[in-house]
């Protein structure tokens, strides 16, 4: 029972004020562990803080998550804001953090790995840090790795993650068993929804025995579909290099009679990355997305649009998000289920790629070429960018700011510029999604000139408040 | 008098609200002209906007300051949401608009100019668009440029402005005659913190002649020194640039024994690109910024720095802000004013490599290696980045969005993450500085180890709430 | 009868000399068409040239095909250098041009067409010159472009080729009629071995048609398949941008565990670019070219090689060329003649890909991650760099010169590091291919550490001098 | 007396053929030391060796200085081509290598260093490699680092050199006294001419000594002033990022009124970077460099031709290199020594800075704006293109090859295309400079269209043969 009452808490820990105003906290160690002893923040001993005035955080601060306002409006629900506070509840020599990363490749991986184990040492002067090796599976299953800021000193200048990394592998009780064997009492855990979903099981047992243990969560996502947050790391990089596979099926399209280039991007269940580097580029005819759905054949359907762009300027552009039109991918894989090579098909990219040669040599007999991109690894493995550099700098020593002043469950996040603490169940309940009602997709669509795929009937009608 | 009073009203339009609440508005071409007709506006009836839901900017929207907040605190300053509105004030055949770049090149110029011709011109049917050639005196001096999208099709993956710039030569009462000689009614201007004061005169002048002119400013700082904004387009991409200057400087530094590598990079009179790029390449060991005073000599002193670095790990790299250090400058100059090369030394980058030099010879006997990098117009020169042209088209887009709808005397910025529209008198009150008793220096001193070059006398003791 | 005797000369045009000298030259104007008058060279009067000494070429002039020689050995087959000859054989007045481009995109070609096109015109003050859009078919059935130096003026900075370009389509007497319908008299033909084979056949026919036309072709082999030439143009722009693909699968698969990262390239019948950028990027385990035949199964095979590297490294990279392993691919197409998918199937790079995973899941059950990247498009679309433009200007001048000085049925290229006059039954004879028993693969054998793939009888015993 | 005689005779190796043939030939160990035992070439046993056909040099291969030849001229000056002997003068488990990188950076340094660890230990199981830390004086005054291939491995993708270098610091008989002392045997040493003279002084004492130690240079000149040889590794890279720095200059030229873009590239003596640069980005009006002379008053002047260009377009880009018209700037300077700034002046770049704004601002009273670039740094150290990669890869390891094979006294050279052993004399006994009476030079002319500078009389009358 007090378990379950517990859970109830860590679900929802919800402070009110006045107008409206809603902060949604994160967890505490003290929520569930009394008299835990407090120490002073070993930042105002550091010389470089010495002269920051109001360095440390007010315990009031929060972030609005709304912040187009109305005089009259409601003040609605706020975040905790990040930042070091006067009190931290571990002492630097007790502190043995860990961290993992899981999940796909991101570009500034290395980067919030580097400076979670610098913001430690030269913070708060915490030299335990261990890197698990490839993943959640690596708590049970694989060797550590020490590190310290010689180690990460250079890592932020590559791609990849040196920590390893992987998909699955999740079994909280065995990962908690280890965490308590080995006396961890921060985890770092950077990895995408469903590796903040396991973040928050591994938080629920932990606080289910009662440890006092950290854990806090990094957002990561290059298809930028974690909600709540601003933006997730690596998302500008990657779409700086989506632009580089666009631009070449430009200039491939241009210089043959009747091309098509195709470009699939990443983005399973959002098609963030197709649709900003659609608008960074301007070179794009069409963009496909998973959030609108789209149909091949018949009046306003991709064909017909297809058809006219060739008539009228000789080639055209195509980017495709890789969760796009997946339920008309699903349809026509029905009726290839014998074949051999069917799971290459799966590619999205690929069987848009045979079903537009298909249709125009024939049931149009027009000759058509068609160039097919996939920049997918291409652009996970690059470095971060300047931009990405410095917000995973933030991000991570949010998270060990607070980590040492004893908050837990949380995930760090910028949400309208400012760093704050989000609890699990916000980052985890949906995934952020391209709006197609929203005014950006218009700009889109503004910007390419492609049919909207949509009949009257889909959607609700237009109400301006 | 009433040309006294409308001054007044148009330096503070404010609306006040429950909690506080403050809307720093800005002002409509119906503030001094009355009885305006007002048209529906033609998105409405553009294709990729009719499904979108909400397209229209409720009147009431605005967007708060300050986005850290407590739970009984004040709501305090917002700013005017930009975007489209229900209705406009000018139908599309009347609009002659004109769009002027001014100051020094900035990543992203081409993009806003391409983005504010398209976006006149496809979405709300726009066709007379002037690009005036050559920054402000380009109204009365020199030949105009007719725009359409077609010319400016590419321009975005250029750096520089095809429009031309160049400093100063604002004379309001010629660029209002040129103005209203060409017909003109909504100017499009594209400048720094001085070209923002020119406009505002203008605006200004135009109200005084009771002319229907809107003017529009898009705020462009490569310096991000321009206030109340999140951050200036091309500040990214400068950043980025910067980058490979340092990376440079460092490879240098440690090929040899006892070397320095100096880097100098813009900001004249605030240090953000020398901040953020050491931030994000993490391989600077001091950065010297306008905002930050600092000494050469004697204890705690770069000197002496210098020297320490030196010895322990036989290199280092200085970055070092143009704005940085011009009150030591002033005071060797004293000694210099004969010398006929004393010009060249007003460049800070060049004299402190010069005093380097001499101290370690002269004083320390000790020999070393300085390699001095200018990188500044190789930064300024390069084209946008994907994040900035994505940031350009939507500054772009709002100052058309309120141009259109009568607003005038505004600049179109980014607050907390949403384009608003800011009075001028905002904009150019006072300049963004690095404010160095705040978090982010002190990010920048811990992750340097350099001297804060502070006594504690010149800071009020730190106080946390 | 006149005809094939004048075939005859055409293919070959010998000349002895000394020490076992051969030249073999090309074929010129005069050749056919008697009493052609002579003109002085204008660059006489250029000033450019004006304090240039020895501008013109030697009569005599020629470059040998091999440079590796020995004291007593002969001195072997030379052809004739390329350059200004001090008479043209048409005055610039006279002069029509046209220039095509045919085959797949390569970096530099637009270099190519801008060279010409300046070269004519500012060394020869040629002004008529005509771009035939879309390749060969652009004679009889495209419309056609003038071009001037203001209208390539930037061309070199994009990647593809502004004239648009196609394979086949070659019909030889329509094309020599639309030549003499325009009145063109030099036709320069930029293209791969094919093109060159219908420039061959273009020649042959105005020949025999007595006209006095000028055929004059540029080789461009995006895989350096041209034989005789050193390398061709964009070759070191294309192996640059295949590190990138590379670097890529190199970071994806140490991140992950028993990673194979696999990247395909292009080289149809050589693998140049696959061994050059193995041999540049040393992060290749295992580079697969047509040459070098390879097989899957068994002891010394792929799969053996695989597992080892996986479980001694955790991870591992190959390179294959788009051409390698056809023979396999032909044979295990035939087992899946009926699936639908076996279009996809040709692709080698997706066929690897499925036969190493079925391999590992099926036969090792070993878990294993691959990651797939082909980077095609993305390597031919870039533009040329610094080298390969200072390489296709010197190719474009010699190709003018050639024409100007009534040379024809000639392809300009380099040999030994000299520009030269080539008969083109020499560049169309065979193919230029990777020697397996040659230095340049033992080198790369010896960095990847690869199997040869070969058992002892599969080469000639190992004879050196 | 002896020593006088053995000089002689490492001066000239020379062998004489049949047809005026001539080798100049490399010293080798046996010339000096009698009776040295042989051992078969360990490669023989390398499986990636095993298959190759003639993998070994013949003895008497040689490479021609000349290929453009006549049918009836003479066969001119050869060198012995580089590769693997099949006997060998050292057993692996004796020799004791090192390497030293002397003089300026250079992209490929770590390349070559690479290269030559992995060329010793990989091809023939050598496994003792030593590393000079900082240049010729670390021979004596500094730690050494032990070389391995896995030590070695990924420093091809850096910048600079691993193992640091510096300026002077010679000392024959201290540094051979430290190779005996050291037990050294090979001496790989990497640099420019200067280091190259240093390095036949070296060669010189051991032979002098007796000792069997085998001197190999590779020559490493970042403006490409090394004679004989076809072409400096780094050159290319060199360029491509020169042209960065043109292409901003450009940018910010154009965006200007009566803007000057200027440019200082690397070339003390020679203009090679400054030519290939102007030749290929094709932004440059004017391209000054050390072998042509420029005057800058006066009708044919450079400020003439700059006021042309800039009534005419609005806007010029200057390049120019570091050592061009420093016969005017020691004029100049003259009348400067007693400014105290006049050590800055020293540098051409800013010195023509402000010549020109002078001159333009007092004598023409003509507003200009003046972007001066200079890129050095950020050229040097940027690592090596895919191009020079392989290029650094085979001068590597053809150093080893004949150090190996028990040659001494060489530098690794590529002369028209073949790897080749040159005697250092020939290296070390003048410049490569850019040739202004030649083709190459009259291209740039007719690409920029600048002044020649010249009056008739500076030039020899042009005698075409």
């Amino acid at each position: 029972m007090a378990s379950s009452a517990s859970s109830e808490i860590s679900k929802r820990k919800i402070v009110n004020g006045p107008g409206d105003y809603v902060l949604e906290d994160v967890p505490h160690l003290s929520d569930y562990i009394p008299d835990l002893p407090t120490y002073p923040n070993p930042l105002q001993d550091h010389p470089a803080y010495s002269v920051v005035k109001q360095y440390f955080v007010h315990v009031d601060d929060s972030v609005p998550q709304k912040v187009v306002v109305h005089k009259d409006g409601p003040r609605g629900i706020h975040f905790r804001r990040a930042g070091a506070r006067q009190k931290v509840y571990f002492q630097p020599d007790d502190v043995h953090a860990c961290i993992v990363t899981c999940g796909g490749l991101c570009p500034g991986l290395n980067t919030v790995v580097r400076e979670i184990v610098c913001g430690l040492y030269h913070m708060y002067g915490v030299k335990k840090v261990l890197g698990i090796d490839g993943g959640y599976m690596g708590f049970y299953a694989k060797n550590t790795v020490c590190l310290d800021p010689k180690v990460v000193n250079v890592i932020h200048k590559r791609g990849g993650t040196i920590l390893g990394t992987s998909r699955g592998g999740h079994d909280t009780s065995k990962i908690v068993d280890s965490i308590q064997d080995r006396g961890i009492n921060q985890v770092y855990i950077i990895g995408g929804d469903g590796t903040q979903r396991g973040a928050a099981l591994i938080f629920e047992e932990i606080r289910r025995r009662g440890l006092k243990v950290s854990v806090a969560g990094i957002p990561k996502t290059i298809d930028n579909d974690i909600p709540v947050i601003d933006k997730s790391f690596g998302f500008d990089t990657a779409v700086e290099e989506a632009q580089r596979a666009i631009n070449a099926a430009h200039v491939e399209a241009e210089s043959f009679e009747n091309c098509i280039g195709l470009v699939k991007v990443m983005g399973r269940y959002s098609g963030f990355i197709a649709m900003y580097a659609t608008l960074a580029s301007r070179d794009v005819d069409c963009c496909l997305i998973p959030e609108s759905p789209f149909y091949l054949e018949g009046p306003g359907g991709l064909f017909e649009y297809i058809e006219k762009r060739l008539k009228e300027d000789g080639h055209m552009v195509v980017v495709i998000a890789e969760g796009a039109g997946q339920e008309l991918l699903s349809e026509s894989m029905q009726s290839m289920t014998d074949a051999s090579g069917n799971k290459l098909l799966q590619d999205v990219g690929l069987w848009l790629s045979q079903r537009i040669k298909d249709y125009f040599s024939k049931e149009r007999k027009m000759p058509i070429n068609l160039k097919y991109i996939d920049p997918t690894y291409m652009i996970r493995a690059v470095p971060s960018n300047a931009s990405d550099n410095v917000y995973c700098t933030l991000l991570a020593q949010s998270a060990v700011h607070g980590a040492m002043a004893g908050y837990t469950g949380f995930t760090s996040g910028l949400v309208n510029g400012r760093h704050t603490y989000i609890p699990f169940n916000r980052i985890i309940e949906k995934q952020n999604k391209v709006v197609i009602t929203d005014r950006m997709w218009a700009r889109l669509l503004s910007s390419t000139n492609q049919p909207s795929f949509l009949s009257a009937k889909d959607v609700e009608p237009s109400t301006p408040l």
